[in-house]
């Protein structure tokens, strides 16, 4: 039996893990180590991170992006709070309710053209935070990148923040793909997270070549007050924490976790070129990091199935994901298959 | 700086992973995937399950040991439940109230002197079940092996298992060391887990070797109707869920797991024999499993963490924790200079 | 001190208590009786309410409106629900994220003209139901009337429930002024509930001249099982349930609930006939019980409010709530200084 | 048919409401005031309880006890919190586990002989929270009476505040018969509440004379912080508040909600006498308040349901409650039957 396909495009989690990182999960196990992160190598990712971030940044780790989330968002979650984020949000529409289930949180779905909430859309909804009647808002999600692709621009962040701020909202941003946002803006991963304003930031791997694994990224220190107990009651403390560890050590290296998201991003805009080129392909979103969603005719859409792995949604648009594996070579022939169409 | 700790005995969690089960993932990472559990290697391991526990079991993977218990117990949940426990279960002591915080679950924690729910203890609290104005008692959960490292025998667990199902309520089985238990009463995975009428089983991976991964093993088929839902929202379904699956195939295939479990159990029971050998060490719970509890006079605790990593609780006990990778001569060079104290 | 407004509009909820059910409180004090609902007055009152809906017809009673939908959804909700409700539902505007908070529910609100759903609706979001990333859609929830004092027609219902029902969702009824539905389509209140297929009925009294109490009305059996955990574990169980009971026993006596409701009705249609003479007051929803929603120039609203205790919404709509005690002489005067602005 | 039972100690809940607060119900109905509190009445009331409480007093109030307990818990729970009780505490037996299930609270019930929480206790269990293993131990919830009947002297009260104020804890109590511990004490109400150090009080309406109604005290402001929210959040929130004001208002008016308490407490005293005198009638508490607890032989237990509808417990132990209408007459007659059996 092939346990594996050819090539996939239907989400950067379909993609291996690096051999990199599968590595320094070996070399992480050579001996006894203490569990639930009191181990030396969960405070040297650590270090790394504030290497990055600033030295204040007070980081813990999680198994996966929705795990990432509600823990993070619980630390948020003061009294009787709703949470405003674009409609698309992945908290609000692949998360299976759990903000709702495991936080009692209120979402509050902006629809958004693509991807992004503006700051108008926090000062619209503000007037409804004093109203006992109504769930407070009193926190902003946004996703960098969204879940259409695109990024928000620095300034775009500060804007969003300062609104937040000023009418005492605080501010959680879903990084399952914030690698993609710093290689799509070039830019430190320092200024559009603590330095425009986020109060924590849920910094991803799985997506980006881990084996699994996220960190939860603290730049407002009263957040993470006691924080140790919400994070274990949220189930995102792992016992052998070293082996999360051990791949953001070896991630945030020398930038390599960046340099993966750059292989992605590239590939991505490569295969943006050539579907450009296709006379009935359209695409729906700037194409801005990894992701590209594109309308095929009708016709087409089994065969796009069948050579990528993407389905379309019910509009009739199909997502393209690529990662840190995905070659040109792949992007190649599978433009060559699909001029034939 | 060195990582590691050259020796602990403070948990089977302090222990690495069994290099077989890293390998397992570095093959599993040789190309694309589905993901969320839809590939192959998933339907593999959920296929050795299959042979060990019959072919209508229901297998879903989870993060880690309270992950999987508390995604097990939301499938447990019906209208207004309560859990019936021995007091020291985990799920009642060192899940930071998860149980309560996520579920909403009362757990009504009866005292027990050696980890163990009696069936007497059931049929005393039934008669809360009808009472409106008690959380109705729908739940038993225990632990196999318990956390005080005793091992229910086959016949307790049918007991159990009957008095709970005549009085309508469901059994939950946190199995974190099952592999201990089924290592120490030397049967069949089976006999002690569907056949004597556990409804849902957690499997543990972790404390046995893993780097990371437990299953939920529903052995009553309506408790997981819909259960990808609940699967979802409680945070345990992994995106790249292959690297679980790839671990449990390794694990799962002839007897691994077992083997592993019985090496940690033959070395508690050589440490018990020469504990005994101690004047002043009092071993405080039988040894049936691959945890020891020992009493030393406090003058010796201060030596007995250096070489051991165990600190005592408040009662003065140390617990020692062996795993699959703790060796004679590691215990022979403990036993020598624990004879000096 | 004046405690009292000599007149307003506001809301339902600020008009008396009707005398008569204050007198049947005086009455039913008149010795000792059974807590929690067991006493004679409490069976006397549902007695009551099996007559008009049908004798398989389970009671609960409850405190207030939203309590009253808590509880009912709380017996509606398996595992990972969602609602789908109109954006505008009282339970997704005005309950302060009771139903998330407490229920663990995902509200999807659907845009609507006037506060209504629509079939069309339901079918559009059922495909997401099968889908485990997300929340399950398994309830859908309406007011009847509408929060834009809308009535749904005996035929939309049918025509929602069937749909609700073909696709596995539950139908839930917010009905805090239902009193005014049957009095508006002059039906039997049967007809509009149980027979068109709703499965549990919120049954306000509050609004409609009590003291205080609503009634859970279940026509779907299976879900009031073992409702009396649920009931008192929502807060909805009344210690001295029967000065609840008494005044439902009162009103459903001789349809005086309806008779109150109409008057309140009627009236509503006396002000829209004054408030269509009026030149620049426009009237933003078909009047078709005791709410009506009117836009009047800015000039006017301070005058308004001062007259009527009704301020306008962000986009400038006032709403005037007649009660059973509004009266022909109140909208007279009203009328009368309305055409002077 | 006869509504009514001539004679009742089952509970205080028994009882019928105070003609005079019935009273208050009907004078308050005579016109039109603002709903949710916002009313006239309502800051009377508020002002009673000030001039009670201190001037810093803030007041919410509520529908029944449970709910008042629950929404005040709300307002002391931050992050991960457990609750210390008695294992006795109605929280943690009576309110079918709301407040697990609606505040994913941990309940610490300790094991109590008359129904106190001592100081110790929480010396015992603070250690447990610094671990991040465990539910953060931050709130202290006792019962003034006590399920028991028995009353925290004034010196109890303050140690117990001051140990855990000392350990970070917050201390709530649940007043459901706070008149009657006043009138046992005969002291100042704000004694023992505000000034032994008191957080939040649940002041009892129901079980003393109301039709129904309680209050939420706050004397630590910051827990009021924004609860506008939370009480309504918690079903609390009553559109026609005023009917539960006005009863509070005369309650509070010239001590006549003490003196209701004394009579229950005076004729519980009364009951005591002739029970003393019964040979086999054996009292397992203090009487210090309207509770009795009493043993009696297994052969006279029907006749004593008969007599007063008070049934024993598995223990064969029966509660009999006083209440402001029970009489001297009542307690002759059963008396002289009590002495026959």
């Amino acid at each position: 039996m092939n346990l594996f396909a050819s090539f996939s495009l239907a989400s950067d989690n379909c993609s291996p893990a690096h051999p990199k990182l599968i590595e320094s999960i070996r070399i992480a196990s050579e001996g006894y180590a203490l569990s639930y992160g009191q181990d030396k190598l969960t405070s040297k990712a650590t270090d790394r991170f504030k290497n990055i971030f600033g030295k204040e940044t007070i980081v813990y780790y999680a198994f996966n992006g929705t795990g990432a989330n509600i823990a993070a968002l619980s630390a948020l979650t003061a009294r009787s709070s709703a949470v405003i984020c674009p409609s698309t949000a992945h908290i609000n529409t692949h998360e299976t309710g759990a903000p709702e289930k495991l936080l009692g949180l209120k979402l509050i779905g902006v629809p958004s053209k693509d991807g992004k909430l503006a700051a108008a859309d926090i000062e619209r909804l503000k007037c409804l935070q004093a109203n006992f009647h109504d769930a407070s808002r009193d926190i902003v999600s946004i996703s960098q990148t969204t879940e259409m692709g695109t990024v928000y621009t620095m300034d775009e962040l500060k804007l969003l923040c300062n609104t937040a701020h000023e009418n005492n909202m605080l501010v959680h941003m879903d990084g399952a793909r914030f690698a993609n946002a710093v290689a799509a803006l070039n830019c430190n991963p320092k200024e559009i997270s603590r330095d425009v304003g986020v109060d924590v930031l849920c910094f991803g791997g799985t997506k980006n070549g881990f084996v699994f694994g996220e960190a939860i990224v603290f730049f407002n220190p009263v957040l993470a007050e006691r924080f140790d107990h919400l994070h274990k009651q949220h189930l995102q403390l792992a016992s052998k924490n070293r082996f999360i560890a051990a791949q953001f050590d070896e991630a945030l290296k020398d930038g390599f976790w960046i340099e993966m998201a750059n292989n992605a991003n590239e590939i991505a805009s490569y295969l943006e070129y050539h579907l450009n080129r296709i006379p009935d392909a359209e695409i729906v979103f700037p194409v801005e990091s990894n992701q590209i969603f594109c309308k095929f005719p009708e016709s087409q859409r089994d065969e796009i199935f069948n050579l990528t792995g993407c389905s379309p949604d019910a509009e009739g648009v199909t997502r393209f994901v690529t990662s840190f594996c995905t070659t040109k070579e792949d992007i190649d022939a599978l433009a060559e298959k699909l001029l034939e169409l």
